[in-house]
């Protein structure tokens, strides 16, 4: 099969959107905005071994690929419209192909994304997607904009994804039951698009939990120039993740793991009913974890209120 | 040195850019986009061994993931504006950083890019960019919109890229001097943005060579449904390529070689002028190569009106 029976018999899915004035297909794809909205734009770039392991299935693989990129536009509080992809494959195998593809453009299909453009080329597995996403003029969930006072609020469970990625490296041995949910959580994320733009008219500052809660909160707190205390034990995880490993150890998957996909998001205190009004809205289980303080520091405190320290702050990409 | 420091400290570069709210640093970047233009995107990957040498010069490498982008920006006649960039990198070693990054925004200043997001990660050597850029409404050089008659263009010179690469694989052996100015081409490619925009007026059709002339002239015969007849000793070329190759050889670089990154275009016989004045004002040479028929097909012919057969049409990703 050649490059460009690949492309057309695989990634053609025209779609009717009237904001795509062209395509796939030509040196470009041309947009049209849509009039008094932002666009924005993220890229993220999954390697093989790095990100996913070499005998992943083709359908997990594309759910990953896709959905960490529509997560990013979840964290702004935007709506995904558009994805360029671009991968590198070391042969066009059919059968693989066609379970990648089916899996990817039913996740798109889920989210209204289409698929505009991208590449193709001869390699081990290397994928990147850049996605698109609309948000109402001058709307955002941005990093910088968390106040002293806020509540801090995590969406769905996190550490599950760590806990799974710690038993395939043998580091930790779960009973199978908890393993395939754990597992699930680690190759199929939901993109929490639905309550990002919930919460968009009352949160303050927002992030996807990719590298770690406590890391990625961090990154708020920075941008924001303020601390937190948060409270570990509040942390919504898998309870029975408690019952099979050491206290510690859960510490760690819930606020050092990653992978989670997630949103970590501040919102005013009066805001309380609206955050879980927009939870209940879009279905999405949100749990309250903290408060922003303007220490400038981020503080956890176990059950008792004792400081914890953390072995490490999460995921370094060139650690 | 961490992740996190090498964003800060390498691709932090802002800039005065009245449609960026919000640039590189968190979940996603915003842009405002110009009213009354559409936007263009379009994204290419570049994968060790296959796109450039493990031995390439960081700066040579810079050029190439950045050039082959905008050059894409030029075949739309759009004003190339933003873009993305994804990094696997087996290490973060400063001075290979530095050169990179050095020639990476110098060349995004030139044509007046901001990098506005993107990723890194551990691996080997990839790279993945999407540009954004700006038409006016309604505008673009689409390959569906050669018509019967027209004449075909060709920007710079061809096969210049192909005779050096043939060099590096020792299927040919060049004098030193030739292959200098061949392996600048290869290595160097001139985005036509300049050009792409001057001709945008009087254009119909148009298409970056990245695969070949015959090829990608056959994209564009492809999406307008016409044929074309063509002259293969009309192709710009190096002349001395002529002295030191076989005429075939010559023929199958400048027709099917690729890498050139020069724009191949039709326009309408009355605006000949407005094509030499648009290549004039953008100071690139443009030279007409032969007409857009309704055969249906791509016919190339010699000197003597005798038609040639291809060895090949073109680079194929997958092959």
């Amino acid at each position: 099969m050649k490059e460009f029976d690949f492309i057309r018999q695989y990634l053609y899915h025209q779609k009717n959107d009237n904001n795509i004035l062209l395509g796939i297909g030509d040196d470009a794809a041309i947009i049209r905005p849509k009039p008094n909205h932002d666009l924005c734009f993220s890229s993220d770039m999954l390697i093989n071994n790095r990100h996913f392991f070499a005998n992943v299935a083709p359908s997990d693989l594309a759910h990953k690929v896709l959905a960490v990129n529509i997560s990013d536009m979840a964290a702004m509080g935007a709506t995904p419209r558009w994805v360029l992809l671009s991968v590198a494959l070391p042969e066009l195998e059919e059968t693989w192909l066609t379970a990648f593809c089916d899996h990817f453009f039913a996740l798109a299909k889920q989210f209204d994304i289409t698929l505009i453009g991208g590449d193709t080329t001869k390699g081990d597995f290397a994928f990147n997607v850049t996605i698109i996403g609309e948000l109402p003029e001058g709307k955002a969930l941005r990093r910088d904009a968390a106040q002293t006072g806020d509540d801090i609020w995590v969406s769905g469970k996190v550490g599950l994804a760590a806990a799974a990625l710690n038993h395939h490296w043998g580091k930790v041995a779960l009973p199978p039951k908890i393993f395939d949910t754990c597992e699930q959580s680690r190759l199929r994320p939901t993109p929490r698009v639905a309550l990002g733009q919930a919460i968009l008219p009352f949160a303050h500052a927002a992030q996807d939990i990719s590298d770690g809660l406590a890391q990625d909160l961090g990154h708020i707190l920075k941008a924001s120039e303020v601390g937190a205390d948060i409270f570990a034990d509040s942390l919504p995880t898998l309870p029975a993740l408690y019952d099979v490993l050491e206290k510690t150890l859960v510490y760690d998957y819930t606020l050092a793991g990653g992978d989670d996909y997630e949103l970590v998001f501040t919102a005013p205190e009066a805001c309380r009913n609206d955050i879980l009004n927009a939870a209940q809205i879009s279905h999405t289980p949100v749990t309250h974890i903290g408060k922003i303080t303007q220490s400038g520091h981020l503080n956890i405190f176990d059950a008792n209120g004792e400081p914890i320290q953390l072995n490490s702050l999460g995921f370094d990409h060139f650690g």
